[in-house]
């Protein structure tokens, strides 16, 4: 097994549940459950050709190799440090032949890929407009929070190019955020064909969407049962210990 | 007080929490919880001028006198008898100084009605398609759940020219149309500023939408915490119980 270098204030962390070991930096952004519930949200497919736009760690790839058996999968990442660390866990994790990282701007996603190629882009990008709330705009954390180097519709517009027609994008975004959300997608033909909401708990409003549009689908939303994190007593409901596999 | 004449097949339904008598025809389309979780969504304050578009029985109205004292309600309604039926309503509640049915079509409204005047409309309009399902299209169940006379954009559309600037948009659909729904009022500038789900259990999908709207408001949505019908044992919950007075 090759080496793999560990940076300042980088760990390794093992996620049980998928077999898998991730380096993350604490410093920095780390995964949450909102990557987790992504992953398990998509219908992943033996054979898929995918991309990931804003993959941070590398944790959706990653994840996305437990549930089948992928053609490739591409992780898109614009900050180098961040893009780097993720390459690094691919090859902790000996996946090189199916993940690779690209450190490009998503916007740019077309002239690194092949267009209308892809079954499935999946997408957890920075959840906040560029102007909500203190930001330092240098700052990591900052640009995998907001709207700083990327839009929503550059994610939108950039996962409607690469998606073969009838392509799935699956995305996970604030509720705060679903009018932009809906229009945005309905605006470049990725029509919204399933939503999820995850609440804290179940008589908290959602603070967490899913959602799965299909490229060029007819107009046809469903909704899924929605997801509570939390019992009223604390603890993790059943349905996420089972994401979780505990 | 006035005699009110009952047609074949209709019957006087007491409201019992509102302290109303509602005519109802069990062969046409009856009220639902639908119109009373609206009415109750709603933020209705004295002094308020207001539009029911397709009031159908006249229950909106009449829920509305109940929880502030409106300067005047008009509830608009295409159906000739149904308009006649809730004329009726108005009369043996006798609230005809403050809500005033017309027979004619919303489309229509603003050769009737003051444009950019009103605090508050509100809307219970058909909920399916014109080609969802079967239909019978001349059959007075018929127009009131299919969009075959009006459709949501006429509904969107008659709501922004009647309000205010500022004034509020209320209605309540089905979750599946929400695509539709937020991209016209959007379009319309009515922005949506607040969406709750009804549920008919708290693991269930969700059934109902409400939604409110501000004309020309900012983009800024808030979610209400979900609404159960039933607890998992089938027993109404507190919530809906305390919103039907019990």
């Amino acid at each position: 097994m090759q080496e793999i270098i560990l940076k300042e204030n980088e760990r390794i962390e093992e996620i049980q549940f998928a077999k898998l070991k991730l380096i993350q930096n604490p410093k920095g952004f780390c995964y949450g459950i909102d990557a987790v519930l992504l992953a398990k949200f998509c219908k992943a497919k033996n054979g898929y050709r995918a991309v990931d736009l804003g993959t941070g760690s590398g944790i959706i790839p990653l994840l996305l190799c437990h549930s089948a058996k992928f053609c490739e999968i591409i992780g898109i990442e614009i900050q180098n440090e961040v893009a780097d660390m993720a390459k690094r866990s691919v090859r902790l994790n000996q996946l090189e032949d199916v993940i690779r990282i690209l450190n490009i701007d998503l916007k740019d996603s077309c002239n690194y890929l092949e267009m209308n190629a892809f079954d499935m882009v999946l997408s957890n990008p920075p959840y906040m407009a560029k102007d909500e709330g203190l930001q330092n705009l240098g700052n990591i954390k900052a640009v995998s929070r907001h709207e700083i180097k990327t839009s929503l519709e550059d994610v939108i517009s950039s996962a409607k190019a690469l998606l073969k027609p009838h392509g799935h994008f699956y995305m996970v975004h604030r509720p705060h955020r679903l009018v932009d959300i809906l229009c945005i997608c309905r605006k470049h033909r990725l029509e919204p064909k399933e939503i999820q909401f995850v609440h804290p708990k179940k008589n908290k409003k959602p603070n967490i969407l899913l959602l799965h549009c299909t490229k060029y689908g007819k107009a046809e939303l469903k909704f899924r049962e929605p997801l509570y994190v939390y019992e009223d007593s604390g603890a993790y409901t059943k349905e996420i210990l089972d994401i979780y596999g505990k």
